[in-house]
C-alpha cells in the first residue's frame, strides 16, 4: 500500500509566502486564521488524511460499491470513516458559523481538501458536496430553506448532490429535460432522469439532499429556462427529521475506470407519482445558483490534480529510493537506488516542479477569493474577485492536465510494478483520469476562459495579471542571484501579451479563434505556472537573505524554480504557436480528410 | 464495442509514397512483395482483423487469465482464434521459406502486424513473439535446432516466449541469476525464477519454446556472463513430439491495469530436479542471440503505439460523428455532433497527423531494414543499417509515447462516456499504458539512443540523417505550393545540429548529458515525424500533379503536414531547451530538496 504524509512543509510555505496567509487573515471574518490555528488544523488533518482516509483508498478501488435493488452498497469502511470525518467538524471547516461551520478562509481549507483528496479522493468527494451546496444554498436558498437543510449539510449530517448531467444534456445544459410541475401547496413534482451524479444514492447518512436542475412549464428554452430544485431522498416529518421517501430511484450505476468508491449514479425522478422538490430562488435563474455549486466544485478539481500528482510523487519516491537496479552512470557503483540515474533524478524533480507551480496557483487563487469576499476595500476585492474568475477555468482545466501528466510519470517510475495493480499507483493513473472530464472538460473549461473571461473585457484582466508576472521579472532583474531568470518569466508574459493581441485581432472568426482555446488555457497555466515558481525562488532567496528556515530546502526550492523555467516554460511557446496557427489548418480540412 | 476497420489507403500511401515499396519489391529475396499481392494481403489481414481478432479485445479485458493450480485458462474465443490466425498462416509472413514462412519483406509485414495490435493487442502479443524467437533462432541456433523447433515455431504450431526479467534483475540484465548446469549428455539443467513473462503458461498450443538468459556455472559476472537457453516446456519424444513435461511452473499471474488477456507470468525453473534445455550459440554469448529478438519486439512495440492509437482514433472519430451535443459555434444551429466543435476537431486531426507521422517513421524504418537485409550494394544496405539502429530506440520511445498521447485524447473526446468502460475507449487507455514501459522504458530508450548510438560514433549516422531532413527542407522550398513549409522543417534539422553540437561538447559530463536523453529521445522522434509529414506532403502534391487519387483525400495529407508542423514541430524547441538546461539543474539539486 501507497504511504501518505501531508507535505507541510511545502504547504506551510506557500500559504505563507505566496498566498499570503498573513495578511489573509487580518481580514475581517478571517480573524481565526492565525498561523498557529491553521498549523495545528493542516497537522491534525494531516493525521486524519494518512491515518483514516488513506488505507481506505485502495480498499475503495477493489471492492467498489454494488447497486443492490435500489440499494447503493459502499465499501468495507467508508460509513465508519464518514462518521469519524463528519464528527471531527471537518465539513465545515470553511463554512458559515450560523450553520455550525468554522467560518475559516479558503485559504485555510484549500490545504485541507488537498489532503483529503491525496488521501482518498473517492472518499472526499462526498463531503466535497456539501460545500459546494452550502455555497449554493447560503446565496439562492430563502431563510426558512436555510433553516430547514443548511446545520443539516453543513455538519455532514445528511449528504448532498448536484444533479445537472442526463443523457443528451452533458456539456449542454440548454438540452435540460428533466420537469418540474408545481403542486398545490407550492412545492413542486419532478420527473425525469439524471445520470454521472456522484454518490446519487448511498447510505452512509441518513438522508441526501438533491440539488437538481429542471424546467417549470412556463419555461423558455435553453439554459434560461432552468430553475433549481432541492429534492430530499426522504421528505422531512414535522420534526424534521427524516420520514417518508421520496420518488427517486437510483437505476443504475457507472462501471467506471477508477474512483471506485465514489459511486456515479443514474437517478430516476417522478417514477411513482413524481419527487417531491422545493424551488431554490426564483424560476428560471437556477443555472447561476448551481453554477455557484459547480464553480467550487471546479476549484476543488483543480485541488484533486496536485492533491492525485503529490500522491504520486510520493510514491514514485519512496519507490526510486528504495528500488536498487543498474549502475551509477558516473561513479560505476553498483547496489544504489535509481534514484541515482539522472532520468529517474528527471522525472521525480519535474513533478516536484509542477506540483509547487501547481500549488502556488491554487492557494493563491484561494486567497484571491478570500479577499474578494471579505476584503473592506471594494476596489481591492474586485480585482481579487477579477482574477479568480479569470484563471478559475485555469485552475481546473491545466491543474487537471498536470495532475493526470504526475500520475503518468509516476507510473513510469515505478516501470513494469507501475502497470501491476498492487502497488497503487496505478490506481492513481485510472482515478486521475476523470478530472480533466467531469465538472466540464479541458475544453469547456479554455471555451470559459477565452469566451466569458478574455474576449468579453477585451482581455483587461489578463492584461492586469501579464502586469503582475511583468512586476516579479523585475524583481528577479533586481535580484543578486536570481537576475538570470527574469529573462525566461519576461518571455511569458511577451507570449501572453502577443497572445491578447492576436486573439483580439481575430474575434471575427470564431471557429478558428475557438480551435486555439485548449492551447490558450495550457499557455496561461504554464506562464501562471512560472509566475509562482518565480515568486516562490523570490521568498526562497528572501527567507535565506534573513537565515530563516532550512537552507538546503530553500536552496532547493530556487533550484525547482530553475527547473521549471528551464524544462517546463519553454513548452507555452509551442502552445502560443499552436493557438496562433491551429485554427486556421483546421479551417481547410474537410470531412472528407478523417 | 469498438468497430475497427484496418485504414487501408492511410497504409498503402505511406508503403507506397515513404517507405518505397516498390523499391523493395525489386530486392533480391523480396521479388514476391508485389503491389497487387501486398495489397490483397492487407485486404485478407483487415478483414480477418475487424472481424476474428478485434471482437475479442473486450472479451480479454473483461475474462482476463486465471491461474487455476499451475495452469492459465485464456478468455473465451482466444483459443479458436489462435487456431484460425495459425491456420492462415499469418505468424510466417514475413519469416524464412526455408522454414515454411512466407519470406515477405518488413515493409509488409508491419502494416499487418499493426493491424492485429489494433485489433487486439493482448492476443497479438503472443504470435509477434514466434516472429522474434524466429529472428534469434536463425541467426544463433545450430542447424539440428533449427531443425527441430524452426518450422514449428514458423507455423505457430508451438508458442515461443522470451525469458530476461528477475525481480532483482528488470532493466539490469547484469543482475541475471538464473543457473544454467551442463548435463552428461551436452545439454543443462536451468534452476531460478523468471518474472513478466508475457504467455509464459498457457494451453493455446501443445508446447510452449521458452528462450531463457541464464548464467553457466564458469559466467563471468554481468551481463558478459549470460548465455541463451531454449527450454520447452514440453520435452520432445523421439518423434519430435511433445512428450514429457519439464520442470517449470507458472507460480503467479499479474494483476495488470490492461492486457488482462495476455497473461504476464512468474517461471519457476528447477524446483524438482532442474528444467532441461539447450544452449544457443556460443557460452556468455547469449545477450547478443537476445536482442536479436529484443529489437525485434521493441520494433513491435512501437507499432503498437500507432496500432492503439489508430483504434482509439477512429473510436473518438465516429463517437464525436454520432453524439450530438451543444451548438454550432459558427452557426448556431443544434443538433449537430460534436465533431463541428472547433475543439473537438482539433483533437482528432491531431490525433489524425500524429498517427500519419508515426507510421511513416515506422514504416520508413520496415523499408530500412529490408534495404540493409537485402540491398545488393554493402554500402547502400550499410547506411540503412545504421539509420535502423539510430532510430530503433526512436521507434520504441516515441511512438509508444504518442500511442499513449492518442488514447488520452481520444477519452477526452469521449467525455464522461470515455472513463466509463462500457465505451471500450479505457481499454484502450489501460493497454497502452504497458507500451513505454516494456522491452524497456522510454528512459531505457533514450539511454541506448544517446549512448550507444550517438555519442559512441561521435553522431555521424545522426548527421547523416539530418543531412536527409535538410534535403526534404530543399524539396520543400523548391515547391510552388510547399514552400513555406521549409523554414519550419530546416528548424527542426537545426535543432538537432545544435543539439548534437551541444552533447559532443558535453561528453564528459555524463550526469548531466543523461538527465537529457528522453528530452533528446522526444525532439528526435518530433523531428522524424516532421521530416515524414513534409515527405507525405510532397508526396500528396506530387499525386495530385498527376491527377492520381482523390484529390480531397490528398489535400486533406497535406493539412495534416501543415497541421503537424504547426503544432507538433515546435514543441521540439522545447524538448530541445530541456536537454540542454535540465542536466545542470539537476546536479545542483541535492536529496534533501524531494
Amino acid at each position: 500500500m501507497l504511504d501518505y504524509q501531508a507535505p507541510l512543509r511545502d504547504m506551510q510555505f506557500i500559504l505563507e509566502e505566496l498566498a499570503g496567509l498573513e495578511g489573509i487573515g487580518e481580514l475581517p471574518e478571517c480573524e481565526d486564521a492565525s498561523p498557529d490555528l491553521v498549523n495545528a488544523v493542516l497537522e491534525e488533518a494531516g493525521k486524519f488524511a494518512a491515518g483514516v482516509l488513506a488505507p481506505l483508498n485502495p480498499v475503495g478501488d477493489q471492492q467498489g460499491c454494488r447497486l443492490e435493488g435500489e440499494r447503493v452498497v459502499a465499501p468495507e469502511g467508508w460509513k465508519a470513516a464518514y462518521d469519524q470525518f463528519r464528527e471531527a467538524g471537518w465539513i465545515g471547516l470553511s463554512l458559515p458559523p450560523e450553520h455550525g461551520g468554522q467560518g475559516l478562509p479558503k485559504l485555510v481549507s484549500t490545504p485541507v481538501w488537498e489532503m483529503w483528496f491525496s488521501a482518498n479522493m473517492a472518499f472526499a468527494m462526498l463531503p466535497q458536496l456539501n460545500v459546494g451546496q452550502t455555497e449554493a444554498l447560503t446565496i439562492a436558498a430563502s431563510e426558512k430553506q436555510k433553516a430547514t437543510w443548511l446545520d443539516k449539510i453543513v455538519s455532514g449530517e445528511w449528504a448532498a448532490t448536484m444533479n445537472l448531467t442526463e443523457p443528451q444534456a452533458g456539456s449542454d445544459l440548454a438540452a435540460t429535460r428533466m420537469r418540474a410541475e408545481p403542486t398545490e401547496d407550492g412545492a413542486f413534482r419532478l420527473y425525469g432522469q439524471k445520470i454521472f451524479i456522484s454518490y446519487g444514492e448511498h447510505e452512509l447518512t441518513p438522508n441526501i439532499v438533491h440539488l437538481v436542475l429542471a424546467r417549470l412549464p412556463d419555461a423558455p428554452p435553453g439554459v434560461k429556462g432552468l430553475s433549481l430544485f432541492l429534492v430530499p431522498k426522504y421528505l422531512l416529518d414535522e420534526r424534521g427529521e427524516p420520514g417518508q421517501r421520496n420518488d427517486i430511484r437510483c437505476i443504475a450505476i457507472e462501471h467506471k475506470m477508477g474512483i471506485h468508491g465514489s459511486p456515479t449514479c443514474t437517478l430516476s425522478y417522478g417514477d411513482d407519482g413524481g419527487a417531491l422538490g422545493y424551488l431554490v430562488g426564483e424560476p428560471h435563474q437556477g443555472l447561476a445558483t448551481m453554477f455557484v455549486m459547480m464553480n467550487d466544485a471546479r476549484f476543488s478539481v483543480g485541488v484533486q490534480g496536485v492533491a492525485l500528482g503529490e500522491r504520486a510523487y510520493q510514491a514514485a519516491l519512496a519507490y526510486a529510493r528504495e528500488r536498487v537496479q543498474g549502475r551509477d552512470i558516473v561513479s560505476g557503483e553498483s547496489g544504489r537506488p535509481i534514484l541515482v540515474h539522472p532520468d529517474v533524478k528527471r522525472m521525480l524533480v519535474s513533478m516536484r516542479a509542477r506540483l509547487m507551480a501547481m500549488r502556488g496557483l491554487l492557494y493563491s487563487a484561494a486567497g484571491w477569493f478570500d479577499i474578494a469576499r471579505h476584503h473592506p476595500d471594494d476596489e481591492v476585492a474586485d480585482k481579487h474577485r477579477r482574477y479568480v474568475d479569470l484563471l478559475m477555468p485555469v485552475a481546473k482545466g491545466w491543474c487537471t492536465e498536470v495532475g493526470n501528466d504526475l500520475c503518468d510519470e509516476a507510473i513510469q517510475v515505478f516501470g513494469g510494478m507501475g502497470f501491476v495493480e498492487e502497488t497503487g499507483v496505478a490506481q492513481l493513473f485510472r482515478d486521475a483520469r476523470v478530472i480533466t472530464i467531469y465538472e466540464g472538460t479541458t475544453g469547456i473549461q479554455a471555451n470559459d476562459l477565452l469566451g466569458r473571461k478574455i474576449l468579453r473585457e477585451d482581455g483587461a484582466t489578463l492584461r492586469e495579471l501579464i502586469g503582475d508576472i511583468r512586476e516579479t521579472a523585475v524583481r528577479l532583474r533586481a535580484h543578486e542571484r536570481l537576475g538570470d531568470l527574469a529573462g525566461a518569466l519576461d518571455d511569458q508574459a511577451t507570449l501572453l501579451d502577443e497572445s491578447v493581441d492576436w486573439l483580439l485581432a481575430h474575434q471575427a472568426d470564431t471557429a478558428v479563434l475557438f480551435a486555439g482555446a485548449v492551447p490558450l488555457l495550457h499557455l496561461l497555466g504554464t506562464a501562471c505556472g512560472a509566475w509562482q515558481m518565480a515568486r516562490l525562488a523570490l521568498a526562497a532567496e528572501a527567507r535565506h537573505e534573513q537565515r530563516e528556515g532550512d537552507a538546503e530546502y530553500l536552496q532547493s526550492l530556487i533550484e525547482l524554480a530553475r527547473f521549471y523555467l528551464a524544462t517546463q516554460a519553454p513548452h507555452a511557446h509551442a502552445h502560443g504557436h499552436t493557438l496562433r496557427h491551429a485554427g486556421a489548418v483546421l479551417s481547410h480540412f474537410s470531412e472528407q480528410g478523417f
